[in-house]
C-alpha cells in the first residue's frame, strides 16, 4: 500500500464511553498507522459511503446501517450474538475476535474458579463468618470431574489448563471433536451422558438459537447431586428460574456467574444475595486492547493486499 | 525377614482421637502387613522396652519417653518443630514426611489461593455484598511477582505450578539454590532484595529458631504497598501484631492464613473478623494416609533389611 493511495476510512463503532472509544482508536491506530480509523459519529455522509470495513465493540446496529457500502464488520469481542441477530438478514461478512491472549486469560479464569470450587472456598468463607474451624476432606483433582460446555477457542485452552492441574476433564461440542486427555461428547445424547458424570460444569458456549435456555431444569436434574456450575459464556444459556430452583433445593451446590441476561446485573436481582452464588461483573476474560488490535490489523492488512476477508462467523449457524 | 523371626512392635503415638488413630493404624498396617503396629497406649512395659521405632502424628512427648530403647521417630507430618523441640537434647533419629503427593497438594493450594488473590476474589466478594458491579483492570500473570519463602520439597513444587500458570516467580532459601525459571535469593540480604519485588508473598518455611517471627514489621515494610500474603507454613513465622498493623494500615492488601500460633484459632481471635484476612482451618495440604503409609513402610523395610535409618531432620538446624 503506497502512502499516496487514498484509502477508505475505517469506522469504529461502539456504545462505550468516550474515553474507552479513544483508547480503542489509539490502540488500533498504533497497530495500523497506515489506516485512518475514526469514530463513526465523526464521519460525514461521503466518508460513511466510502466505508467498507467497520471495527466494532458492542455497536449500536443503527450506526452500521448508516454505511451503505459496508462489506465487513470486525468485532473486537469474542461473543457476537447481538451482531448475528442484527446482521442475520444482510450480506455482510462478520469476524469475531479469536485471540490466543484472550484464550489464555479465559483458561486462567476457568482454572482459578474451578480451584475456588474444588478447594471449597465458598464453604470456608461461610465458616469464617461463623468463626467455625473445620477442614473439609481433601478430594484429589483426578477425582474431580470438570465438564466443559463448548470446545472452541476458549474451551480447548481451558481444557489444557485443567488437565495440567490434573483434573478429570470432559468436553462437549456440536460436532464430534477430539482433545488430548479430554473425554469428549457431542450432540444432545452426548450432553446427557456428560452431565451425569460431572462435578463442576463450566459453560463456554456461544449464545445461539440452539444454546439459549439449553441448561434448563431437565438438564440441571441430570447432574449428580451437589454438582457445581460456572458460567463464563452468556447469561441466557442457563434458564434463570431453573438455576435458582436447583440452588434453592440444594441440588446444585454453588454457582459462579460472570454473565447475565441483563448487564450490569440489576441491584435487586436474586443472584447478588443468594448464599450459593458468586457474582462476578463480566470479568473472567476481558479483551486485551493491544493483542486484539494487532490481530485486527493483520486481518485488515490481508484484506488491503489481497481483498480476502477473514470472516469467521457463520450467520446461519449463529457462531 | 522370615515370618518366623519375632520382630519388635512399632508404637503409633498421636494425640488424635481414637477413630483417627484407628484409621492411621489400618493404613500403616495395610502398607506393611509384616509389622505389628500398635497404639502406644496398648503396649505393656515389656513391649515398650522392645520398641526401636515409633511412628508419630503430633505425639505427646511424654509417651515417647516411655520407650527406653527407642532409636527412631518417624513422623507422618511434614512439619516437625514440636518434635525438634522435644527431642533436641536426645540421640534419637528423626524422619519427617517427604511425600510427592503432599507436595502436589500444597502446590495446588498455592496455585489456588495465588489465583484467588491474583483474580481479586476477596474484592469481588465485597462488591457482591454491596450489589456493586465493577470489574478490576486485568493484570497479566507475567506481571504478578509471586515470591516463595522456602524452596524445599513444598516450595519447589509450588514454584513449578506457579511457573506453569505463567507467574513471575521468586524464591528464597537459607543456602544458595537454583530452580528453573525462578529468580532465587538466599540469606538475610537476599530476603530484603526479594521482598522489594513481591506482589504476593507465600510462606513455606519450616518453623525454627531462625524463622520464628521472621516476617516482622521491618520485613513487612519492605514489601511494595498493596502486596498480599499467604501463610501455609506455621503461624509463629509471622509476627501477629505486625501483620495486623500492616493490614489495618492498608499497607498489606490481603492475607490468606491457614496456620496460627494456636490451633484451632480461638473464636475471639482477630483474624476471623478482619475484612482483609481469609482464614483457613489448616487445610492447605493434609497428609494423604495411603501415600504417607507407603512411604513410612518403605523406610521401615529398609531399616529391617539393612539397619539404615532414613533420618532427614537435622535437630541442631531445626528442620
Ligand atoms: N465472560 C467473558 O469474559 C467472555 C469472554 C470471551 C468470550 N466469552 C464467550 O465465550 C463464548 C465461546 O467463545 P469461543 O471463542 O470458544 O467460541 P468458538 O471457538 O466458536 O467455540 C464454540 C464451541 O461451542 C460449541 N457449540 C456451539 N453451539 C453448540 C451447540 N448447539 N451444541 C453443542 N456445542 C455447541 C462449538 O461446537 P463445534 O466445535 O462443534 O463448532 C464449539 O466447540 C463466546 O461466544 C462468548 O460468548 C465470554
Ligand atoms: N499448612 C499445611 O497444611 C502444611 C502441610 C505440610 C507442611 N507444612 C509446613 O511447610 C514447611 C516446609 O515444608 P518442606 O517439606 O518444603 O520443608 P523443607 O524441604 O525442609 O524445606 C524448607 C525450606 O526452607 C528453607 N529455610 C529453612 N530455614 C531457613 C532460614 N532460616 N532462612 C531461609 N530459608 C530457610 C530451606 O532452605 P535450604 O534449602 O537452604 O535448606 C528450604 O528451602 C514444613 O516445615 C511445615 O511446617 C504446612
Amino acid at each position: 500500500m503506497s502512502a499516496l493511495t487514498p484509502i477508505s476510512p475505517i469506522a469504529f463503532v461502539s456504545q462505550a464511553g468516550a474515553s474507552e472509544v479513544q483508547q480503542w482508536i489509539s490502540a488500533l491506530q498504533a497497530a495500523m498507522p497506515e489506516e485512518r480509523i475514526l469514530p463513526c459519529e465523526q464521519l460525514d455522509a461521503d466518508q460513511l459511503a466510502q466505508c467498507r470495513v467497520a471495527i466494532v465493540a458492542n455497536p449500536d446496529p443503527a450506526q452500521l446501517k448508516r454505511m451503505p457500502n459496508l462489506l465487513w464488520v470486525h468485532s473486537v469481542w469474542a461473543g457476537v450474538e447481538r451482531l448475528v441477530a442484527d446482521l442475520g438478514q444482510s450480506d455482510l461478512q462478520l469476524t469475531r475476535l479469536v485471540d490466543p491472549r484472550l484464550a489464555a486469560t479465559m483458561a486462567e479464569a476457568v482454572l482459578a474458579w474451578t480451584l475456588y470450587l474444588h478447594r471449597d472456598m465458598p464453604l470456608y468463607a461461610r465458616r469464617q463468618r461463623e468463626h467455625h474451624w473445620e477442614a473439609q476432606p481433601y478430594v484429589l483433582p483426578e477425582q474431580r470431574r470438570v465438564s466443559l460446555l463448548g470446545l472452541g477457542a476458549l474451551g480447548e485452552a481451558a481444557a489444557a489448563a485443567l488437565r495440567q492441574a490434573r483434573f478429570a476433564v470432559n468436553g462437549w461440542s456440536r460436532s464430534a471433536r477430539e482433545a488430548e486427555g479430554v473425554q469428549t461428547f457431542h450432540g444432545p445424547a452426548g450432553l446427557a451422558q456428560m452431565l451425569a458424570q460431572t462435578d463442576i460444569l463450566v459453560c463456554l458456549l456461544p449464545l445461539t438459537a440452539e444454546t439459549r435456555g439449553l441448561i434448563d431444569a431437565a438438564h440441571l436434574a441430570m447432574l449428580p447431586p451437589q454438582a457445581q456450575l460456572i458460567n463464563f459464556a452468556r447469561g441466557p444459556i442457563i434458564d434463570d428460574a431453573a438455576l435458582k430452583a436447583a440452588l434453592d433445593a440444594g441440588q446444585l451446590r454453588h454457582a459462579v456467574l460472570d454473565v447475565f441476561a441483563v448487564e450490569p446485573l440489576p441491584p435487586a436481582a436474586w443472584p447478588w444475595s443468594h448464599p450459593a452464588v458468586t457474582v462476578l461483573p463480566h470479568c473472567s476474560a476481558p479483551t486485551d486492547r493491544q493483542t486484539a488490535s494487532a490481530i485486527v490489523a493483520a486481518n485488515i492488512r490481508r484484506y488491503r493486499h489481497s481483498g480476502e476477508i477473514a470472516a469467521n462467523v457463520d450467520l446461519r449457524r449463529g457462531y
